[in-house]
């Protein structure tokens, strides 16, 4: 897809195919649309990032909470967002032994009840046991500490699901 | 539902339970969930328009673009939100005759190219009527005023949707 197709799209278009880069917030990508026209593929990025960091710390907290367990209920009954499962898949985290969806399982209920949102990581740019020990050791956190980072990943994966839609050589266009 | 079930829930029941009391903005709920507990009804829905007023316009704005249109694509799909079938169907708006649907689809399609965001009104307000009348009014307001009405009834279907799942008998409680 090219930003000239991205620049035409009517509001419910574009919340057609970008209503989750950020995962289960249409409401943001709704919201990007206002700014039209993107010359680029990273201006259309910097607007998601732009209206994330314009939120509350609530809000930024409610993102977080949008997210599903890796390796959690929303995998086991099969209601995970295409993106997710497609995400989760790639790092290994469907195919885990029994000791090992105990373990990430264990952690994560630590972790939600330490922040009070799940843990989230750029599962793409990890792997299994990446994954495992980035949670081991991003427990140990600030809660405002742990804040700033998971937004940071909620960013890796906007962008590689925004180019993931359009495609790599289209990058860019005049406007 | 009592307050003190709500105040005891954890993010992931309170976003089951209250994640579409802003249509498709499940982040709000989740954002909301922050400020917990919350002494009565009224105080969880001051929170959300607290929130709400939080907002840059863009995400004002994209708030009422996560809302499907009266009698439009959604309805025809069935692909409507359980709370906004069960109010487009108290509304009259699921049985329309052929050139009434087309009346309205053709004012809604003049509103949102005028305002780049869906006619919004608590239909469980109004009847047939008076959201025709409604529609052929508001269409000539500007878009400040516009945007700004309707967010006031966005807050409108917050709060039957609120009232739908706590009971009115327990709208308080001891914290």
């Amino acid at each position: 897809m090219e930003m000239q197709v991205v620049n035409a799209m009517n509001y419910e278009q574009f919340v057609d195919v970008f209503g989750n880069v950020i995962e289960k917030c249409p409401l943001i990508a709704a919201a990007v649309w206002t700014k039209r026209p993107f010359p680029s593929v990273s201006a259309l990025e910097k607007r998601f990032g732009d209206f994330i960091d314009s939120l509350p710390r609530s809000g930024k907290e409610g993102i977080l909470r949008c997210h599903p367990d890796l390796a959690g209920r929303d995998l086991l009954r099969g209601t995970l967002s295409a993106e997710s499962q497609a995400e989760q898949n790639r790092a290994g985290l469907t195919t885990l032994t029994a000791s090992q969806r105990f373990q990430l399982t264990e952690l994560n209920a630590a972790y939600k009840n330490k922040f009070h949102f799940p843990f989230v990581i750029c599962a793409r740019m990890n792997d299994r046991e990446s994954i495992m020990n980035q949670l081991s050791s991003r427990i140990h956190n600030s809660p405002e500490q742990e804040l700033q980072i998971s937004i940071k990943e909620v960013l890796k994966i906007c962008h590689l699901r925004l180019l993931d839609i359009i495609s790599p050589v289209a990058h860019t266009t005049k406007l």
